[in-house]
């Protein structure tokens, strides 16, 4: 398995795998890799003869106050979990290998990065979709997979590779949750156990809202106030509980076209969400 | 010579033409192709085993006072100039293959955009940036040629090359003008005779500002007044005339570094854009 630091060399790779008919998928993460991520491997694997996974902590998707510093990091496990996945590259950039000084270009997406962890982490899917772009063109995949867990990051990566003809497949692919239904997550290193144990209350929230949809219940508001009221019930502070079209992002008074059902909550200082496609 | 109108297409003959280790070279225009655009294409044939020249009208770089209605087009005489200098494609995109109804995806630079075109023409060079990042992923070239008569555009989509990471050799071709000293523009068939007599203050004035450069002098002040004082005494109605750095595009009092002379001005309606690069 490579280990890549550079755009250049990320390139070269690419084109060279490409002019031997290898299709190449990407999983971009940002490390502390869990079975979610190798979940995300297995399904480039299965559509591509090459598998990249970048592993960068991108600064600019962060917030000022946000966890950027303390995020958790341990390239040596990830590399042994993308080895044994069989993945071929790691490509794994500096921020100064991503970001000149005067860096000064930027991919932004104006409708659907409005509502939820839009207006909750302003100036965040600007980054997301400008380092994905970044990604995209260092390892000029064929095939990228991003999980259903950051939905709306999904949506609008999505929308960026339509707009842009980023000649790119995307596949969202499911949630992969622990034994017990916690989303899994990089950010799980920081719960407490106490916190940990309070966080189900999310998965539960969810689940509950899976079994109304699915015996008929289609009132949005009546399945966003169940999930809020078992968060506050386990402690939890909600940053929100909404559902929205799939399609556009916009609220729905009832759930009458393929939509999301949308949870960020705080447990401690440590904020986890977590998501249900409806219909 | 194939004309193609998707971007599906489009990527389908790239990636067909890679694969035979054919190198592609990309000459984007908005059409009504003259000597300058065709100067590009020798360039681009120079570089590449294969040359694709968009036609692309883009309505996004145009502002709602602009002359996106009555831009000059002559589609079978682009296509006949493209044959004869041996190009191989064509890509003419309708705006509709460019644009979806909810299109919601833009590239902007914010350093180089401020000055100059950035300052009179808001949302021009965000229109720009989008859509040649939009005609990269749809061409995937290897090299990319701009003319310099578009000085600011291209220094901004070299900068957007470097930042976004594009696997693209961006080459700025040099002006080419007409037997009497004029820029080649689409845009000057709006002049009238008169008018285009007139305009040839701009060329002049670049002319005497490369002589006193070459002189030794370097005063920013001197040498814009001149060129300013000249356009003004043929009739014209300056826009701006500024030296700035090539690096930055940030004022200068002196040329000290490697500098641009840039010019807009106005011949009755028509505004015309030139530039000569200092250092």
């Amino acid at each position: 398995m490579k280990i890549i630091r550079t755009v250049e060399e990320m390139q070269r790779t690419s084109q060279a795998w490409k002019r031997e008919g290898r299709r190449v998928g990407m999983v971009p993460t940002m490390g502390y890799l869990h079975a979610g991520h190798i979940s995300l491997v297995r399904i480039v694997k299965r559509e591509a003869e090459a598998c990249v996974v970048s592993i960068f902590v991108n600064p600019t998707q962060f917030g000022p106050a946000e966890d950027l510093a303390r995020y958790p990091r341990d390239f040596e496990r990830d590399c042994r979990l993308c080895r044994e996945a069989g993945v071929d590259a790691v490509f794994a950039p500096e921020p100064a290998e991503m970001y000149a000084p005067d860096y000064s270009t930027w991919v932004v997406e104006e409708a659907l990065t409005g509502p939820l962890c839009g207006e909750r982490r302003p100036g965040h899917f600007r980054g997301v979709t400008s380092v994905v772009a970044k990604l995209f063109n260092a390892a000029l995949p064929d095939v990228a997979v991003f999980g259903q867990k950051d939905a709306q990051q999904a949506l609008v990566l999505q929308r960026m590779v339509r707009d842009l003809n980023f000649p790119v497949k995307m596949i969202i692919a499911p949630i992969v949750r622990e034994a017990d239904g916690l989303a899994m997550s990089s950010r799980n290193v920081y719960l407490s156990p106490d916190e940990r144990l309070r966080a189900l209350s999310i998965s539960q929230g969810l689940d509950r809202a899976a079994a109304a949809f699915a015996g008929g219940a289609r009132d949005t508001a009546a399945l966003c106030a169940d999930v809020r009221a078992g968060i506050e019930a386990a402690g939890g502070r909600v940053d929100y509980v909404e559902i929205r079209s799939r399609g556009t992002l916009a609220a729905v008074a009832a759930v009458d076209e393929p939509s999301v059902l949308a949870v960020a909550a705080f447990f401690g200082k440590t904020r986890l969400i977590d998501n249900l496609f409806l219909g």
